[in-house]
């Protein structure tokens, strides 16, 4: 049902860490119409991600900071409502970059960065609910298959650690590394993400880092040493992580969790001689880079969802006013599976 | 000329940091005879490495630290005297892993690994001196051959940044990026090494990191940025190089002249978020793992140095007597070229 006005939650003050509910704000504007090219969307599920904290940063970055006042940049998936663009019907499902709001106005003629709404693709179902467009069949399982795939190179029979092993992301790098015929290994923050870990994402091992002696958890966990360390916290779990590489280990940094605040740049143990003596290679990488791969990976990945190959777990707020503080949420570890912020039924 | 004893300069004290003279105590044994198999050798040049740190330190390396009271482990060339193995004749110049000391017994059937002397290659000089053997033509040309083309795999027009830029490993690396069409750039400390860098070396710029503001030197120096940083040194001048990677930037971590003591490993900043900003990977390499290309590297690096497109410049020790205090030398940067000690006369 389409509302009188369009709910947006903007950035009022840039954060210098994480971001907190504080630093956002929700306005209302007025519906637009869709002129020619243009669509109207109806956003149902909204996106939250750790990578959102990279996105309001001052501190360099792959993409422009979203702007101060402006509508926070995310992914959503939603139904057009009206469309002056002959390639989109209204009822049609679509998801991409439309922000955290109500309604988006899409213009794909002009629009072509990250910085202005833009339709990804439509979501077809296959089955799956439209929610998955966000999570396992959306940016983070794009980011596990090529991460782990493309810059992690798994070979069957090695073992691959991953951080943030019940994340979003995590939970989908250590089902394809599964799939891939390796031994899997799970870091995670308590007993429930363990718990998830073990008997939802088939780890084969899964280590709560809050308890005493990750080292001595990884060493046992992992006796032929790690080939592939799928980095998604950065920091002094990383640090214990990097004791145990074999020769010829490949490190895939995603994500940086653990980081309070990269302003200034955080003191760790440096990690030249390790990489020399493991002839180990780190290698930081973005999903952005591998948009002419997209439809690879969404085909796959849904193929093997489909197969029982793949779990995932969401994790879903209601109402948009969830939205200001949802990623601080996240980097306290509070949901069990891909966050999403639901601000319409889905047959709205 | 044969002499009476066979003197070795053994590992008397094993260092924490940079070896000095004082860990090192020169001994005197009889010469032996070579039984069946066996090939005595008049070692005539021997190696001073920046690695050798690393071979008698107590931390966790790539091979067996080099035991106490036992030859300092070296690259050396000489010439066979003896040999009751038909490959090697008397008069035959061999390079390989010979010790630290006047003569060496190699059993090539039994001793495989770098702990017991072996040959590695006989000298057939190519027009060359012998001594090159152990730098341009020996290990240090073929880890700066491997190091960068397999490792950093730099593209023409890209910018080469490379530490210890006048070094035997260096000024290798440099000229052989400058043969792939690159533009390079070297980093080395003082006036003497910029003007070698220059003049000899070929670098289209060097910095000398002594002097004020190497931020600003390198980013007058790579105005497009950095596409393969060859890292010898790491700490604060790599960290300062990081500031100006460019996306898909290769690290290439061959050494870490400018840490002091890894026991205990020492802070710096983390690298995780400028490697997933720039999609930049840092990798370490072992020259040791390329054997069975050592031919290949061998012939192109001698056909170069044959057409005039790599120089190279040594600094000759004189006496074994020199060899305990040759290694703090060179970490205090006082060589300008690859170090030797010249123990013998080439037509001993």
């Amino acid at each position: 049902m389409k509302q009188a006005t369009n709910r947006q939650v903007r950035l009022k003050k840039r954060p210098s860490g994480i971001p907190q509910a504080e630093h956002f704000e929700i306005t209302e504007t007025p519906i637009p119409d869709p002129g020619d090219g243009q669509v109207l969307i109806r956003n149902i599920f909204l996106s939250v991600e750790p990578a959102m904290r990279g996105w309001v940063s001052p501190v360099a970055n792959y993409a422009e900071p979203v702007a101060l006042g402006t509508v926070m940049r995310s992914l959503a998936v939603g139904k057009v409502v009206a469309s002056g663009d002959p390639e989109y019907q209204p009822g049609d499902y679509v998801t991409g970059m439309f922000g955290w709001q109500d309604y988006t106005l899409v213009d794909n003629q002009t629009n072509d960065d990250t910085n202005n709404p833009s339709i990804q693709r439509k979501v077809c179902g296959d089955g799956l609910p439209i929610s998955t467009s966000l999570g396992v069949l959306g940016l983070n399982g794009m980011t596990a298959y090529f991460g782990l795939l493309d810059v992690g190179q798994p070979n069957a029979g090695e073992t691959v650690v991953v951080s943030t092993a019940a994340g979003a992301v995590g939970s989908c790098v250590g089902q394809l590394a599964k799939i891939k015929g390796c031994r899997t290994v799970g870091i995670t923050g308590g007993p429930d993400k363990v718990k998830l870990c073990r008997e939802v994402f088939q780890y084969d091992q899964a280590i709560d880092y809050q308890c005493e002696g990750l080292d001595e958890q990884l060493a046992t966990a992992c006796p032929n040493g790690i080939d592939v360390y799928f980095d998604n916290t950065g920091g002094a779990i990383s640090d214990t992580v990097l004791n145990h590489l074999n020769v010829g280990a490949r490190v895939v940094i995603c994500g940086t969790a653990s980081i309070a605040s990269w302003d200034p740049i955080p003191q760790g143990p440096r990690v030249e001689r390790q990489l020399i003596v493991k002839r180990a290679r780190m290698q930081g990488f973005l999903v952005f880079d591998y948009k002419d791969r997209y439809g690879e990976a969404i085909d796959t990945l849904t193929q093997w969802v489909n197969d029982g190959l793949i779990h995932y777990r969401e994790d879903i707020l209601d109402g948009i006013e969830q939205a200001p503080g949802a990623i601080a949420g996240l980097y306290r570890g509070e949901n069990l599976g891909k966050r999403l912020i639901q601000i319409a039924a889905i047959s709205s």
